[in-house]
């Protein structure tokens, strides 16, 4: 996450001048993006406390070098010379890319959140070889930049993974519901390479969850604080405190999925047993109701709203689940915002009232903050936009470099 | 916590300048109190890349508040004028209070971690009257603030309490083993009130956390990032992330012991059922055995290692719990350090071996990273200590304040 000075910083000499004005260009870009309306340079001027000599300057620099854009009409604000309304510049975009167990998927995103260019293929990657389901990806992700408007410059690609990832080393250090570990995919996705694009790898849910903190780049999405439920086959999670996902020591944090809900329960692909994924996972709910894996889910709950006793105990099961291990999560976090995204937002009408009575009951601070749950449906691949957006943020907090 | 610039700032001109002043001061000291060794003001400046005039300006400003005290001794560093070493002032200080479910103390802590003076009563307050109590507990600070070395400069006060509290407006919303709900301790102790203390109420694990994460005021402890389990009667916990609390959003963060490991085990008193709590309180574990709650824990250790099978049940029935319980945190928050402190120290050389065996098989992540768990004995009242440990944070914090 940027790190920011929380007002504009002034100097007259000194070693620290570029720095100041590295910090002073981030300060100018983030306000712009983040603003709900169109800001003119005076605007910036205001919003940051800097003097409008001073904003004027950075904003013309941010000009010049792409990260910001001056509009066509006038801003409605001030007399004098023409204000002129600021946005995202629009030549500059990123790639985001996710390897599902269900699907490949790609998107480019520009900084003003516009996608530029997506692309989905279903697959059934259980199990699979990392090779060849890499190299596909690849042929995806250099046909995605072959669509993208000439004169983008890209500033960088993002690879979500549904697994545990060191983001330090580039390598997928397992995904058990692919069957996956010890994958470095920069070594096999060449074409991404050649483009000159050096791939970050992330966790798909934390990616999702950004997806949800960020509405576009720059600019905060709904929640501030919240507790993010993802998946396909497995359940990925995050945490988001204050706008940020919560990384924890090595960028583990959030496996809620991976909470141990009754150890006396089915076992785990991860080792353990009875974790909430074996409950409350795509593959864990259909089976519980005698269902194949690639059934729709929407379906399971339609059969359980018409009384079919297997649909009605696999859902139940699951609320309970979700109940226990959520709890425990709004315990621990202090997050009492919980929103149900990936295949659960398609059975969440079901899910919601026995969870919800659920957290009324286990979470200890319920009597005075009542934890909220929401689904929260996802696009087709939000981790590809996460990690899109991800690497835009980089741009957003330090522009300076961008500018070079 | 203190928001930290972390390089000095310069400025000639500006309205900014009073506050580039203060963060300077701040880094200042935060920088002498953090050395492992005492530091010269030319050792401030080569530390903060602050000239030398600039540090020492600052310097002499500190000291002559009492924030900083030059020792008599000559650091051994340079040549020229001779160079002082700097310690944190004598003569500030803050009193932390805590009142416990067996005990009620206080403790006066010095800017440079020196307890001034200290006292501690045992008693039984399980389902007690908050008003005796807490006027127990203002007579024995009172006393303590009496015992204070004359000249001293008392900034403030805590108060460290096992329940949820609202540090918003100083009101403990529960404390289930005290059998308190929405008490405000500052209205019934009217004479820390009377010598100008204002009182701060915060969770008793929080506090007891942050007198393990900082070894004195400003000093990091040897471990940034834990997991803590706290308690006496009940269970706390609180995490602790880069050297600070983990507060969530309205500070309840930490709640472990009331992460649910059994839906269908014992009834909580906060509402729930099978909170770790039932099983690794120190009530809960001798009751397990047969024992009443006043008994010694290290003779329940004792039984356990004779081979009495209730004390063996009751510790193998706690560490399972415990297994559960922190794999669940250390899957969510990725902070592979537990520390059990308060009654679990006691115990914990039985705890130990099966609950890093529950952690290595159930932390997603613990095949790259064990999980390391560590008994971690507290002082007699930790939550006292680190109550005050927080007082002086903001002296560290914003020490242009204390200088007014």
């Amino acid at each position: 996450m940027p790190h920011a000075f929380p007002t504009p910083v002034r100097a007259s000499t000194g070693a620290r001048q570029s720095s100041i004005r590295e910090a002073n260009l981030a300060l100018a870009t983030r306000t712009v993006l983040a603003s709900p309306t169109p800001l003119s340079r005076a605007g910036v001027a205001a919003a940051t406390g800097m003097t409008r000599a001073t904003a004027a300057r950075l904003v013309d620099e941010l000009v010049a070098g792409g990260i910001l854009a001056e509009q066509e009409q006038e801003a409605a604000q001030g007399r004098g010379r023409p204000a002129r309304p600021l946005a995202a510049g629009g030549a500059i975009a990123a790639v985001g890319l996710q390897a599902g167990v269900t699907f490949l998927a790609g998107r480019v995103v520009g900084l003003s959140g516009d996608v530029l260019a997506e692309r989905r293929e279903p697959g059934d990657f259980r199990d699979s070889d990392p090779g060849p389901v890499l190299e596909r990806l690849d042929a995806l992700a250099a046909d995605l930049v072959a669509r993208v408007p000439s004169g983008t410059r890209l500033v960088g690609a993002g690879l979500a993974l549904p697994g545990i990832v060191s983001a330090d080393t580039g390598t997928l250090l397992v995904a058990p519901n692919l069957g996956w570990s010890d994958v470095r995919p920069a070594d096999l996705m060449t074409r991404t390479a050649r483009a000159g694009l050096s791939l970050r790898v992330g966790n798909e849910a934390d990616l999702a969850a950004r997806a949800v903190a960020e509405a576009s780049p720059g600019r905060p999405g709904p929640w501030p604080d919240f507790v993010y439920l993802s998946g396909e086959i497995g359940l990925g999670g995050a945490a988001v405190l204050d706008g940020s996902v919560l990384a924890g020591r090595h960028g583990w944090a959030g496996e809620i999925g991976h909470v141990c809900v009754d150890p006396d329960g089915p076992p785990c692909r991860c080792g353990s047993t009875g974790c909430l994924e074996q409950y409350a996972g795509r593959g864990a709910l259909l089976a519980a109701a005698g269902l194949p894996v690639d059934h729709p889910l929407t379906d399971l709950a339609d059969r359980a709203g018409a009384g079919d006793p297997a649909a009605e105990r696999a859902l139940d099961r699951a609320a309970r689940a979700l109940g226990i291990a959520l709890a425990g999560a709004v315990n621990i976090l202090d997050i009492p915002v919980v929103l149900l995204g990936g295949h659960l937002a398609d059975v969440a009408d079901r899910l919601l009232p026995p969870l919800r009575e659920h957290l009324r009951r286990r979470v200890l601070s319920g009597r005075w903050v009542t934890p909220r749950v929401e689904a929260c449906p996802a696009g087709p691949a939000p981790g590809a936009a996460g990690a899109a957006l991800l690497e835009l943020a980089g741009v957003v907090a330090d522009p300076a470099r961008w500018l070079r």
